[in-house]
């Protein structure tokens, strides 16, 4: 039994896990030039915001090592437009930019080109190690939370996956499961697109962690006939007051949280909040194309021609959330007051 | 627009709508023989369980009219045969065997052969006159319940399919069409089988009424966004405090109606009731193959051999309910008083 992971980087080799053909296939790929990492992101075998920016990373890095540039300047213009290039490949995923800025700004310290490719290799592999790290804090901060509690359910894929490794929704499972520590995770298979049913059961069963599959539809049934004792789940974006988008889903997951009497908890990196929006209302929700939900693959199971609404997120407000995972640690109601808090502990600690 | 209907007794023919073919071949099929028509149950061609008890009911009298015995007590006998073998057809099917008992009981006053076969063909054809009446009525009962109200939720198909014509928990929507008062109806797709993306979105558009589908996941979120004025289903059994068994996922609906202030309407006939349970709690609820969750037709979404939890109906309590609408009357809470009040109310004005 092993924590699942997407990306890996050895002796300057890029692989990645193709979560395409999951669960059926387990393929790996070595990604040997730029073009192949794009191609990648851009066709989702890579996905989950974290495990993105880091591919993108060693593309970039990888890119550079190729790069025959006589003068610093000549390589560094090479490189801004190798990151232009892969930035467009997921021009929506946050973390992706956020990524190829940091190699970019690493990379401004080059005294020669040699020093430069080495640079970029350094920094691609500190993103990857940080979120490894972050995931870990992540989820040992949840198996605090999650104390005397067995029976847990999540929707979607906040997974190792989705991530450098454990995942943030999911990590206290594999943490859980590397100490000996058993969960029953009730996995909601996440429609339309499955992301439950195709990585989150797969995930879970590789990292040897007890996990049931229901349709989204047996939500408040499971809660009530399995005594489930608690609901996490991860995170796109959280406002200033605690608000959270998140997968379509869940804050059907939320509101029978509370009916239940039951703790609701977020898990995500700190870099997921965006305090400069003050509430939820602010979160633009995407709406995706009629075609995943009126059909399954190429078989359709509505008519033809069918009105749907097929929004991507909702947002839960946060008087729903029990408490927000990060791994800077826990944050706890009111959270307009107590988010900058948390966040900024870390950066007060590092400035002594 | 035209109401679709699932059966039509026609000089002496009866014709079903195919409803696996659904909704990619609208198919009628003339059924000609006693097999035919078992059959056609067997294979979910009919369902729903009160056009299952009218299709079954229309196979008896059909059968008897080729029946060559020469004394009534032979002819009899032949019925009986054909309403054990009708009757294996879906055992679990209440209404099944209840029409069929309907015909045997009327088959006894036969004065003659002859008079047996037409008794028996008429009191098929009073069954499906009568749940056609009552489920227009419980219509106009719907209808009252939601005057001001324009955007009203569903889920699974308490159609006009499932029953003789209008449905229950859609009959006012067909009856609005008729009349020219437009609903936008939001139906859930209903996992695991789909029968809200199947056969609700179908059914609606025939009859020329605004629905839009949704996957189950997305019911909070929209409830929020498109300003749900009401939830309205359909159940399989009323237990006597007024729980309500129903397709699972009813039951995330009536939590989430109350967590957002709007009524939750239970639409079903009096012969839904079972009041020598008092409670819910009492209901058994049926777990189907793991295939239906981990499969879309032969397709698989999910891990070989994953664990999964496959409830066919939740049961919803009484305390969400705020109405249950039947064709002999609307009960409001308190529901263990109020249902006998109006379940009997029919039969003494029939006494009189």
């Amino acid at each position: 039994m092993t924590i699942p992971l997407s990306i890996a980087w050895t002796d300057g080799q890029l692989v990645i896990l193709d979560q395409q053909k999951l669960p059926h296939e387990i393929d790996y790929l070595t990604l040997e030039t730029i073009e192949d990492v794009y191609d990648a992101i851009l066709t989702l075998k890579v996905r989950g915001a974290p495990a993105i920016g880091i591919a993108a990373a060693y593309g970039l890095a990888l890119a550079a090592q190729r790069h025959d540039a006589e003068t610093v300047e000549a390589f560094l213009h090479d490189v801004r437009k190798d990151a232009l290039y892969l930035g467009e490949s997921r021009p929506t995923a946050v973390n992706l930019m956020w990524a190829l800025d940091r190699l970019l700004e690493a990379v401004q310290k080059a005294g020669s080109v040699e020093n430069g490719k080495a640079l970029l290799i350094a920094e691609a592999v500190r993103i990857h190690q940080e979120d490894e790290a972050s995931c870990r804090q992540i989820g040992e901060y949840a198996l605090s939370l999650l104390e005397g509690h067995k029976r847990v359910m999540t929707i979607c894929n906040a997974g190792s996956i989705a991530t450098a490794k454990y995942g943030t929704a999911l990590a206290p499972f594999h943490l859980g499961s590397e100490r000996g520590r058993k969960f029953e995770v009730f996995a909601c298979e996440t429609r339309p697109v499955f992301q439950g049913a195709r990585l989150t059961v797969w995930e879970l069963q590789q990292s040897g962690v007890d996990v049931t599959l229901i349709t989204d539809s047996m939500a408040a049934h499971t809660i009530g006939a399995k005594d489930i004792e608690a609901i996490i789940i991860g995170a796109d974006r959280i406002a200033a007051n605690g608000d959270t988008a998140n997968k379509i889903g869940t804050l059907n997951l939320a509101i029978l949280a509370a009916a239940y009497g039951i703790p609701f908890y977020v898990a995500a990196p700190a870099s997921t909040f965006d305090i400069t929006i003050d509430s939820g209302a602010k979160i633009p929700i995407e709406e995706r194309k009629a075609e995943e939900i009126t059909h399954i693959g190429s078989q359709p199971v509505a008519p033809l021609g069918t009105k749907v609404f097929n929004p991507a997120f909702d947002v839960t407000p946060s008087r729903f959330i029990t408490a927000i995972i990060t791994e800077k640690g826990i944050i706890k109601p009111d959270y307009y007051q107590n988010i900058p808090g948390v966040l900024n502990s870390y950066a007060e600690k590092g400035e002594k």
